[in-house]
C-alpha cells in the first residue's frame, strides 16, 4: 500500500475537524508543549517508513511506557506476573482508588496507574540496575542509543505525584507492593519521562506487530504467544475509560499517553505513531484518535 | 485447513481438563442440563461445517442473543443507538446496579443486562411485533424456520427475575427506558429463552465473520463497519468480567451465555460454537473456554 | 417555659432569613403547596400547646410515616426486627441502591426506603389488615379519628415510584422481602400518604418525649427502652444525609418528610412540629431546619 | 447516685458476658497488651471520683484523642473549620479512601482518620509547636503535667502507617492538606500514642459534660454551643461503623479508640471511661461496650 499517500489523504479530510483538546496540565513541562503540534510515523514489518508533519520531533511518551515496562517484566517473570496484576479493562477513570480498594490491592490491569506501579516494583525486584537497564532495553528497540530520561519531567511529575503516593501507599498496606515505595515511585516517574520522536517510538513498538520478533534486529522480545496477549491488553485496556471507543472506532491493539501520543498495531503489518497534544475529556490525544479512525476505515485495517 | 482433525486433536488435548464447573442454578429449567454435554461446530466463510459431539442438540442461548437484539437495534438506529448505551467494558459484576446509578442510568454496553434491557427497549419502539420480528430474523439468520421461544424457559426466568426488575425501573426513573416495563421485560426474557444447535447458532453468527454479509444467503445484515464494532463490542465486553482473560488466553471476539455456549469469530474466516453447560465463577463455561483457547494456539488464529 | 412567647421570637429572628427553597416536584400533589405556608406547633408532656401561623393545615407527612411504622414494627417483633434492618447511619443519600447492593439486601437503617420498605414487609406479614390497622393506630396517637389515607398522593407517587420499585425488586433477589413486592409497595405509598396538621402530628409523637407512654391517654406504646432506642435511631437517621448537620444546629432527635415537614422531641419535655414546604438540597425543610435551630437555641434544649 | 456501688452491681452482671474480643494487631505494641485488664473510672460535674479495677492503669488513647485535637482546631478556627471536614457519619469502614475520592477530598468528619488529618494538618498551620503546644493542652485538662507522647507507640504506627500516608496523599492531590505530609502524619502518629489512665482521661472529658467549662479548674474551654455540637459529633461518629449501634444501646455522646478505651458523656452529670483491650469486629472494645450498656440501663441515663 502507498502509506505515504493514504497518511496525506487522512490529513486533508482532518481539516475539518475542530477539536483540538488541552495539553496536559497538572505538570508544567507538559502544559508548555505547542497544541498545534502534529506528527504521525507508521513502519511496516519490513521496515518501511513513511512520515508527515512533526514526526521527527520529540515529545514525552508517558503512559505508553507501561507497555515497555510490561514487556520487560514478562519476560521475567511469565504467567506467574498475573498473580499480582489483573487483565481486566477497569471500567473505572485511570487513577481510581476504589476499586484498588475493592479488589484488595491487585489491579485490574498493567496500564492503570496501579498497575503499573506493581510492574515496576517487580522491575525493582528483580533487576540489579531497573533504570539502567530499562533504558538500555528501551535504546535497543528504538535504534536510538542516546535516549534519555527527561529529569525535567520526572522530577516535575514527582512534585505532584500525590495521587500516585496514595495508590503505591494503599498497595503496601494490602501487601501487593514488595519494595521502599520511594524507589519504586523515582521508577516509576523515570520510566514515564523518556522522550522519543514518532519514529522512534513506532519501531519501538514494532515487535509486537511482528510476534514478538524485532524484524529489523532479528531479536526475539516475547514469544508469539505473549506478543499477542500484551496486544490484547492494549486493546482492552490502553485508553483509560476509552478503550472500547478505540476498539470501536480504530479497531487496532495501542496505546496512549497525556504527552498526546498515541501508539497501534496492525498485527503482521505495521506499528503507526501518532501525536497531537490536546487531550480529550478522557485524556487521549483528540486529534490522534481521530487521525487514526480515519486512517483505519481508509485502509481497511481493523483487526475485526 | 483441516477442521475437523484439529477439533479432534484439541478434544484430545482437553482430555486432562477437570474443571467442569456447574451448569447455571438459579432457573430450574438450566439446572436441569446434563452436565456433561459438550459440542462444538465451526463454519466457514465459504460454508465449510465441521462438528463434534452434541453439536446438534439444542440449548439455551441466554446471553448470546444480546449481539442478535444489538444487531437488529444497530440496523434501525445507525450511532444514535449509543446515545442510551455505551461500548465501554464494564469491570463490576455484569448485574451491577451500582455502575448503572452512577452512570444516571446509562448502561456501559449492550451486553450487560441493563445495557441489552435498554436495546430491547428499541425494539419496543421502532417494531410494531417485536417478538415475531425478531424471531423471524433469527430465523434467517439461522437458516432454521421453525426456531422457537421456550415458554418453560422465559417464564422460568421471569418468575425470578427480580435483579432485572430493579434495574429496568432503576433506568425508567433516571429516564433511559420508554415503554412500559412489563412489556420490555416480557421481550427480553423471551430472547434469553431461544433453543439453538451449535451448528445453527454457528451459522447464525456467521455475517460477523465475513464483514455482515451472510455468505450463504448473500443478504448484507450489517456494513462492513459496522459488523467490525459489532465484533469490537464483543471483544471488549463479551464475557462478563472476564473479557480481558478470553482476549488474553482465546484471543477472538465472542459472546457467551449462561446455557454454557460460547460463540466466537475469526474475522475473514469463521465463526464457531462451543457449547459445555459446567459454567466457571465468572459465569462463562468453564470446558467451552478451555477448548477455544487450546483451539486457536493450534491454529494460531488469534487476531492479534 | 413561655413557649408560646418563644416561639414568636424566634419567628422574629427569621426575618432575615432568605432561603425559602423548593417544594418537592417528583409529584404533581406536592408541587402544588403554597411555598410560603408556615406553621409550627409545640405539645408538652402535660400536654401544654402552644402554634403559630399554618399549624393547623393539613400536610403531607410522608417520610415522617417512617417512624410510626417503625414503632408498629418494633411493638411487634421485639429485638428480632434488627435482623432485617440496620440502625446505622447510611452516609449515602437516602434512595440510594449502592449501599443497598454492598449490605446484601439489608437496609443500612428503617428510614432510607429501603429499610421502611422491609418495615412495611413485616407490618404485611403479621398484621390481617396491615392498612386498616396502621390507620388506625395513627389515629390513636393524634386523637384525629377520622384522618385518611390521600389517595391522590399515593396514587402520584405510585405513578412514578420506579425507584422504590427497583430497591423492593433488588431486595426481594437477595432475600429480604418475603410479601408480593405489589403489596408492600401500595402499603408503603399509603402509610407516607397521610396528611395531617403540625398539631396533630406533635400529640402523635407526643410519647416519644415521655418514655413509651401516651401522656394523655395513658397508654404505654413502647417500653421505656425502645422509646430511647427510637430517638436514638432518629437522631442518626432521621435527615437523610443531613442527620450530623441536624444534631450538630438542633440537637434533638428527629425525622422529616419531603412535605416539608420536621417532628422534634426533647425527651421528658415536648414534641415539636414545624411545617414549611421549601426544601435544601438535602430534602429537608429550608425554613423549618432554621426555625428549629433558632429555637433550641434561644430554649438552651439540646440534649447534648 | 451511688455510683461506686452501680459500678461494681454492673460488673457483676459481666460475668457472663464471654466475648473477650481481641487487642487490636496492626502493631506490635498493642498486641502486647494483657487481654484481660479491665478498668472503668467516673468523674462528675462535682469532681466526685469513682473507679473500678485497672482504672489507674496508663492505656493507649489511640483514636479518642481525635476529640481532644479537635477541640482545640475549633478553639482556633470557629465555623470555618467545617469547610474542610464535614459532620456527618461515614457509612463505611473507619479507613475507607472510597468516600473521600467520591467527596473530592472532603473527609464525611473529623473522627475518620481522614478527618483527623486535616485537623492535624489545620493545628500545623496555625501553632508554632503543635506538639508541644497539644501536650500542654492534654496535661492541663487531665489535671497530670507529666504526660507524654509514647515513642514505641508512634514509631511502631509510623512503621506500617501505609494506609494512612494513602488517605494523606490523596487530600494532598485534592487539595485540602496545606503542610507538608511528613510533618502532619508525624503530628498525626504522635497525637495518638499518648497514654493515659481511666481516671485522667475521665477528668480530660469532663469539661464536654459541663458545656464546655473545666469545673475543677474553671477554665473555659469551648463555649457551650461548641461543646454540645462536639457532643453531636461524638454521638454521630465516634464509634467507626458502630455508632448508630452505640446510640442505640448506650444512649450518651462518646468516643472509642483501638486501645480499647471508650469515653462517654452525661451532658451536666458526669465523665466515664471504660478500658479493655479485646476489640469487637468493628474496632470498638467489646467489654467496654457491654459496661456501658448495662450502665446506663441501670442508671437510666440514656441522653434520649
Amino acid at each position: 500500500m502507498d502509506y505515504q499517500k493514504i497518511l496525506e489523504n487522512v490529513l486533508i479530510k482532518m481539516t475539518g475537524f475542530q477539536e483540538l483538546g488541552n495539553p496536559a496540565s497538572y505538570i508544567p513541562e507538559l502544559r508548555k508543549v505547542d497544541p498545534f503540534k502534529f506528527g504521525v510515523h507508521l513502519i511496516t514489518k519490513k521496515n518501511k517508513n513513511f512520515g508527515l508533519g512533526d514526526s521527527e520531533e520529540k515529545f514525552s511518551i508517558q503512559s505508553i511506557s507501561k507497555v515497555l515496562s510490561l514487556v520487560m517484566a514478562y519476560q521475567l517473570q511469565d504467567e506467574d506476573l498475573w498473580k499480582r496484576v489483573g487483565v481486566e479493562p477497569s471500567g473505572t477513570p485511570f487513577n481510581s482508588l476504589i476499586q484498588l480498594e475493592y479488589d484488595q490491592g491487585i489491579p485490574r490491569n498493567p496500564f492503570i496507574n496501579a498497575g503499573a506501579l506493581v510492574i515496576c516494583d517487580i522491575l525493582v525486584e528483580h533487576l540489579k540496575n531497573p533504570k539502567d537497564e530499562f533504558l538500555n532495553f528501551v535504546r535497543k528497540l528504538s535504534g536510538n542509543s542516546e535516549l534519555e530520561y527527561c529529569a525535567r519531567i520526572s522530577e516535575s511529575e514527582k512534585s505532584v505525584g500525590y495521587r500516585n503516593a496514595a495508590l503505591i501507599n494503599l498497595m503496601k498496606d494490602l501487601g501487593n507492593i514488595h519494595n521502599d515505595i520511594d524507589t519504586v515511585l523515582d521508577f516509576y516517574f523515570n520510566l514515564c519521562s523518556i522522550e522519543m520522536t514518532c519514529r522512534e517510538l513506532a519501531r519501538t513498538f514494532l515487535f509486537l506487530a511482528s510476534y514478538g520478533l524485532n524484524p529489523i534486529t532479528k531479536e526475539k522480545i516475547l514469544s508469539s504467544s505473549k506478543a499477542k496477549r500484551v496486544n490484547a491488553i492494549m486493546q482492552l485496556c490502553g485508553f483509560y475509560d476509552e478503550a472500547g471507543e478505540f476498539s470501536f472506532k480504530v479497531g487496532l491493539p495501542g496505546k496512549s499517553g497525556v504527552g498526546g501520543g498515541i501508539v497501534a498495531i496492525l498485527p503482521n503489518q505495521y506499528s503507526i505513531v501518532v501525536w497531537s497534544p490536546g487531550l480529550n475529556k478522557k485524556g487521549n490525544s483528540s486529534k490522534g484518535m481521530k487521525f487514526l479512525e480515519l486512517f483505519t476505515s481508509e485502509t481497511e485495517s481493523s483487526i475485526f
